[in-house]
């Protein structure tokens, strides 16, 4: 059985191409059902749409409401049959209507080793902070920002002469490895959540 | 010039072990000119005796403030004529006395990637939030608790079935090499401090 992931994003979505990537090359059981975007000019619904992948754009702009809009894009999950959502820069907040339609079921990449540097401009933050190593995390969704269950990190160095650019480049290497594994983990193991631990059992599941 | 540098210790000193290798074997334009333990069983003072290095303890019992314990650390790190400070498992939070007795020359190595994990446990706090990397970092002192500027960060997983000891071990193994490479780049290159950034020159000092 493949799991049915639908992607959200907003911009180029390389993670979403990771994604992707992994899944026709039959790394992860999973079939992409929907790449929908709030942005109608999101590069990554036209590299869904060359890939012959279902797409949707609902603009934020179009509900009354942070909320509306969540009713709205859960709406069109659901119509999809979407059982798993993976945030590939999505710039949205999600609001608590979104998160508590598919519990334990979103996930999301930060560019940072959570707990350190939630929030915007992570690497920009740790630039700033004077850290050596940084990294990615994907992660569980809940409903406070860049918090829930971790899945997957990956340290990369913070090197001397580092910009933002450069270090979001190396990060988001890291950020195409983690994210395809974190999904491929999630949907072949056995799991589950201790205390805010994503605890993962020895033997594999049939899944 | 060998820079003189005093070590502070409580326990056995597995870190002020990793420095004197260091120093010995020529990696370090380093002298260890003090030993000094808060604790008279640590087990650091009497591997310094064995080596043959200037040992003191001084009980903290015996002052009658925090305060009144840091001015006889410092002047006796200052008959010493320690210029740099070394903190090797020292269980004592310094006074703002000491830590402007010694500006930018008290080092400290945690076990965590700070600024994730500040404290006691820090072991303990990065398996129960879940993390998949943690590692350690050696920092400069400030006069707020692991929180100045970073020096030196290593990375370490965190595995499934890791208890607060495996990790423990896991990360010292990190500390041992990452403190002595803090402390000789600090002595060897030329560097400065950028807002909370540990700024080094890309060329060597003749220090």
């Amino acid at each position: 059985m493949k799991a049915r992931v639908a992607i959200l994003l907003s911009g180029r979505g390389s993670n979403f191409l990771a994604l992707q990537a992994a899944i026709a090359r039959g790394a992860i059981p999973a079939e992409i059902v929907l790449v929908l975007s709030n942005r109608k000019s999101a590069a990554g619904l036209r590299s869904a749409a060359e890939l012959g992948l279902p797409t949707l754009c609902l603009p934020h702009g179009e509900a009354p409401s942070r909320e509306a809009h969540d009713e709205r894009v859960v709406a069109a999950l659901a119509a999809a049959a979407a059982e798993w959502i993976c945030l590939a820069g999505y710039m949205r907040l999600l609001s608590p209507v979104f998160v508590r339609a598919f519990p334990r079921r979103i996930l999301n990449v930060h560019p940072s080793l959570l707990p350190a540097f939630p929030g915007l401009h992570a690497q920009r933050q740790a630039l700033e902070h004077g850290v050596r190593v940084s990294g990615c995390t994907v992660h569980l969704v809940d409903e406070e920002l860049d918090h829930g269950p971790i899945v997957e990190q990956r340290a990369v160095p913070v090197r001397s002469g580092d910009t933002e650019e450069t270090l979001a480049d190396r990060i988001l290497v890291q950020e195409h490895r983690a994210y395809p594994e974190a999904l491929r983990r999630l949907l072949t193991r056995r799991w589950t959540i201790v205390g805010r631990r994503v605890v993962f059992a020895r033997s594999r599941s049939a899944g």
